[in-house]
């Protein structure tokens, strides 16, 4: 039995991973590997993945689901290209390198970038709050859960400029008001399904208003949307295996038991963390991420029993980005509460003989 | 047993199938669906798909591969952007469908496209072939294989200038001269995996040296391959796919042997058409598809029997695309000679009933 704190691609529940596999071998007669993107049975998958997005997060009239390809990186530019307007200038809040890249991004299209808050100054431990928005940009920008650092926005920026998000490494874990936002995209391989599609959901109103001069039809949302996610062939295994992972989680309760359980787990390990000496967290308390919790050991020196004590329990994945070394439990949506508590016990028993 | 002639995504060997689904259960110890893409077995499978496109296409050195997302579509636009220069002005042969997609897309860009030479006048139904090609252009750029209209180019076209090729629905099926290019790319859904991966091969003396303003990190091959396809997570279930596929091909006896049983896959099918009274090809016999074979019923009263038929023969995937009608038999890489061997049983058949 492993237990996988990976930061991503990462665990999806077993029997998403079963059923996943027997379609492999046979969906209605053929591999999902081999059946036409434009067969009425893929497009009723496709057409039932973007319909649970919407139920899941209750995502209201006026908005529209599609996935593409690219991951957030591509996003990146293609969140800037279709919301760049006539001022050209947007706001960027920088927690770290996922936020600093879009905020790269946006450079190279053209977008005057104005950095309105960074937590560069403390190596990205904490979520800036207090900044002021000025007027005239076109509009914000923000990365909602900062995977490497272990940081997560537990309050939206308050803006009356329309508001992107990059949630690629929290949606699904938590309740969201979709109405806040003109954009979202989320790489989907945390809490949605395997690599390979990337989710937009875009308000209808800001399709087609780009001041670009640069718009390469894949690029374009209106495009995309019009067509249904069908503009060229899509990424048809990851799609249908993130129908298979939405309906799992719908079926469990939805977002609202999955929040539940992921504050739970993530209560738990904080905790240990906290109130165990030879470790600390490196994030500002208020601003800790309940998908990605780092930390450190005190003592450097004794990494290699510890290493050895988690290896032996089964847990894999913990080892800290390599820009940040120490440990990272990712504890996305389908970790068990179990493995948290697996982790938990190594630490104690880590501690009941080195302390 | 199905017989799936479907124009892509497309028939893979079997035992890839059964290797994948395998995978998706357990690969050392958990799903492939929820390895992180920077472990070093998926790093290794990374490193193999790369090689083994090499080892099977000869690909000669000073060129590299890499695998990004987005299709060809998004091909279209990286293949114009990293391979403009100071002339801005490029040639298009204009074969259809996708080709069309290329040349609208390079024009988005800034590109002033040069048709070189087009066969729309009869509904792309055969290969250019006289056509000269002035000097001053930055690239060359042609689809070597039509799906939709069932054309295949069996020479490339003669140019001093760089030679692009949109290879993606004949890639892996004949031998090719990777030197004869600067630029392959290809969608894998054909011959080399599922939907999801785009294969590119570069010569790396064309990288880094576009003229274009307008360059998305995502977008720029000379980064793509410097961080040799992990510039962000890949599309890891795909890639893995898709090296199982490589595998396979290798195993078999590589491009040679599997071009010798295309070519009489090919032969089969087009001897039956071409003497039976009751059918028709499409397109000029020299420029016909060893990929895709088009063909219509002379009388089309006959449809509904026909159909009747090859569905009860096991055929999937048949039916021409949506803006042709007709027929379209699809013989990619896996499909075997048997398969074929049913659909001409059927055709002769269905002859001696409605001769």
């Amino acid at each position: 039995m492993k237990h996988n704190f990976g930061a991503g691609p990462c665990i999806l529940p077993q029997n998403v991973f079963k059923e996943a596999a027997s379609a492999v071998m046979d969906f209605n007669g053929l591999s999902i590997l081999e059946v036409s993107h434009r067969h009425k049975d893929f497009v009723a998958v496709m057409d039932e993945a973007m319909d649970l997005v919407k139920k899941a997060l209750n995502v209201p009239a006026g908005y529209s689901v599609a996935y593409l390809q690219g991951g957030a990186t591509l996003g990146f530019t293609i969140a800037a290209l279709n919301m760049m307007r006539d001022n050209k200038k947007a706001g960027y809040i920088n927690t770290g390198t996922w936020a600093t890249g879009a905020i790269k991004e946006a450079k190279k299209i053209g977008i005057d970038v104005n950095v309105l808050a960074s937590s560069e100054d403390k190596n990205f431990s904490y979520i800036p709050k207090d900044y002021s928005i000025p007027d005239e940009l076109d509009f914000v920008h923000f990365t909602s859960n900062n995977t490497i650092y272990g940081t997560q926005f537990h309050a939206i920026p308050k803006t009356n400029s329309p508001l992107i998000c990059d949630m690629s490494s929290d949606i699904f874990s938590k309740e969201i008001n979709v109405a806040d936002f003109d954009l979202i995209y989320a790489g989907a391989q945390k809490n949605l399904g395997p690599a390979g599609a990337t989710l937009y959901i875009v308000k209808d109103d800001v399709l087609g208003k780009s001041t670009s001069p640069f718009m390469p039809t894949y690029l374009d949302l209106k495009q995309q949307i019009e067509k249904e996610s069908m503009l060229n062939t899509p990424p048809v295994f990851s799609i249908y295996v993130a129908m298979l992972n939405l309906r799992d989680l719908i079926a469990n309760g939805g977002i609202a038991a999955i929040e539940a359980k992921n504050n739970a787990k993530a209560a738990l390990l904080y905790q240990e963390i906290d109130s165990n000496p030879l470790f600390k967290g490196t994030v500002a308390k208020e601003d800790r991420s309940r998908m990605n919790a780092t930390f450190l050991l005190e003592d450097e020196s004794h990494q290699e029993i510890f290493d050895k004590m988690w290896k032996e329990a089964g847990v894999v994945g913990l080892p800290g980005h390599r820009s940040t070394g120490g440990y990272r439990a990712s504890m996305y949506n389908a970790l068990p509460l179990e493995s948290v508590q697996v982790l938990v016990d190594v630490i104690k028993e880590f501690t009941k003989k080195n302390g």
